[in-house]
């Protein structure tokens, strides 16, 4: 297996090539980076577009969700679909309006869904999110049951085609707009996690998880989950 | 017109309809709290989804590309689209692994697309857009010229069904979960506003702009988002 992902006409980014990169490691690092993928599907022609919590592991992604769902239902049968991860890093602000743009890393991967539903391996699955997350956690709580499990179908979409596009320059600028008068840079943009709140039955001196440990408030998302990724070499590769 | 978006099967939100409103204001406050959409559009049968920035005016969505893409080629001709807006809010860590969900804000929005071409509409929407993120910048900045406005396009969607759903409480837990003894609660995610950095060719002593004022660091692009439309009465309804 090589280390890119194939590309056809549906997948090769044709504005700005130059910011993209079918590169596997590129690919993985902007999937690593998130938590919540956008999912687009067809139903009788029509589109439809899912946000879902996900995960990846090597060169298959896993989402969730209620067993009776229209999105679960529909992508039980080798449905194509094409999932985006987008991360929003900058407003850029130029000093002509055409300049103005925002910093991104993005990716879109396209795909063929199956349906998890042999329990056991669906347990594995869940059990694999939770890992990827919070390390250690399913050692904490009370495991799922029969029926909880049975509520809930996990899809697997093998990645077929990738492509990853970032932005992560400043404004550009024609020559006219150098003496310009006007502040133009970039804003950044950060998605951070905020101190831990307990819930209303939280017993006093219960310490916070050893699972939930590296979401020290200030920190970045992104940074936070590629670090909890970097201990689970299962979910690598 | 009503104060509700209209519903069908294709919009209406099956699993746990008490997280949904069709209400148009709450609708409004989750796409006006964002910047980035995820827009699904079929071609031949394959789903694609484009992560693109957008503004909404009344019950209409502009997003806008470079004239010759494929997603804004695909959407000229009255295409039926899905968009979404999706705000993660913080992660629900309960004491049993299947109570651990996501907070979230989200619009799921269907409508159909025209493609603004005539130099004039396509001059005045973008100036919108740029008016819609920096009260004042058009005034600010260097005017876009005819071939730069040439290398764009917009594109118009009127919505025609639309769905929020939110997530804002903390974790489910059913009785046996009670005494079990772990952390459960909610870490907050927030996407945060960083300090602006000026560019290579920042002139000494050029202030930041009035139009970027509202982006102070710390602040919530949410809020920063919500609070500048606030000033734009054209831009609500």
């Amino acid at each position: 297996m090589t280390d890119t992902y194939p590309t056809s006409p549906r997948s090769r980014v044709r504005r700005r090539p130059d910011r993209a990169s079918y590169d596997a490691a590129a690919v993985h690092a902007v999937l690593d980076a998130g938590l919540v993928a956008h999912v687009a599907y067809v139903i009788d022609g029509q589109p439809f577009v899912t946000p879902t919590a996900y995960w990846r592991e090597g060169r298959r992604l896993y989402w969730h969700g209620a067993a009776g769902s229209r999105m679960l239902q529909a992508q039980a049968g080798g449905l194509p679909v094409c999932v985006a991860v987008t991360h929003l890093d900058g407003l850029i602000a130029g000093r002509s309006a055409f300049m103005h743009s925002i910093q991104f890393r993005s990716v879109m991967a396209f795909g063929r869904t199956r349906l998890i539903e042999e329990p056991g391996e669906k347990a594995v699955a869940m059990a694999a999110f939770l890992e990827r997350l919070y390390p250690g956690r399913t050692r904490e709580v009370r495991p799922p049951s029969e029926t909880e499990l049975k509520q809930i179908a996990v899809v697997e979409m093998t990645i077929e085609e990738a492509a990853a596009k970032t932005k992560a320059n400043g404004a550009g600028m024609i020559p006219p707009d150098e003496a310009w008068p006007v502040w133009s840079g970039v804003i950044p943009i950060s998605t951070l996690v905020g101190a831990p709140q307990a819930d209303a039955l939280h017993r006093a001196g219960l310490p916070l998880s050893d699972s939930l440990a590296a979401y020290v408030a200030g920190g970045r998302l992104s940074d936070i989950l590629e670090a909890s990724l970097a201990d689970q070499p299962g979910f690598s590769a």
